[in-house]
């Protein structure tokens, strides 16, 4: 059962090829992802990951591991706090908050952090609900 | 520049073809998007899209059309109210609550719908910033 205190962390990456493929399935084609040239222009200099690709490891992590299968994803509330780029190596990081056994319920920390730097890249909290685990 | 209660709404749905290619882009590979005799199975009757997956036409219209190139995505909340099922016609609709011409930012009601029913499927709002449209 998952309580307040338990935490998981998985290390990530995201390919160029990866970001490429997700343009072309959201349809979000911005030049900032996807040509360096262009982004070399703007104030981040290279190409950065969409923020919500970058996000999905939190929405993997919650319904593949902690808890796993059977996670209802209520709400995610995503601080994009710094760029995220290709090939560098971040670390999802997920911190229970609080649970609600009545109602199946947990509000979950979840963070993203530059693997070597420590510093923070997306935080947000997820309220979930898993009838088994909570 | 974008001013308090401007709006836009783009209609979208999704394939089970590219909710596989998401699945296996962010290894989100829960059953209950890829496995329709599972998803029988769950309070869902059949599968439902990744809630990242569907948030993701949010991000695609703020980066490529309202207000367009050059957007600093600074937050999104979403509500998952309801779930998204493939080959459903939604519409995203965007509008915006208030802007700060200061800092360039603005506070945008994010909402998709169920292009049929009206009924609510994702709710919240997104934080951005545009040096030249705000």
């Amino acid at each position: 059962m998952l309580k307040a205190g338990d935490s998981y962390s998985e290390v990530f990456s995201y390919t160029q090829e990866q970001v490429s493929i997700f343009a072309e399935l959201s349809g979000d084609k911005n030049p900032l992802h996807l040509d360096a040239e262009y982004a070399a222009t703007t104030m981040f200099k290279k190409p950065i990951i969409h923020g919500i690709l970058g996000a999905s490891i939190l929405s993997k992590i919650l319904g593949m591991h902690f808890p796993g299968e059977g996670t209802v994803y209520l709400k995610q509330e995503i601080d994009f706090k710094r760029p995220m780029y290709v090939d560098v190596q971040y670390e999802a990081q997920l911190k229970v908050v609080e649970t609600n056994t009545d109602k199946h319920t947990a509000i979950i920390e979840t963070k993203i952090v530059d693997k070597e730097s420590g510093k923070v890249n997306v935080l947000g909290n997820a309220h979930i609900m898993h009838k088994e685990k909570i």
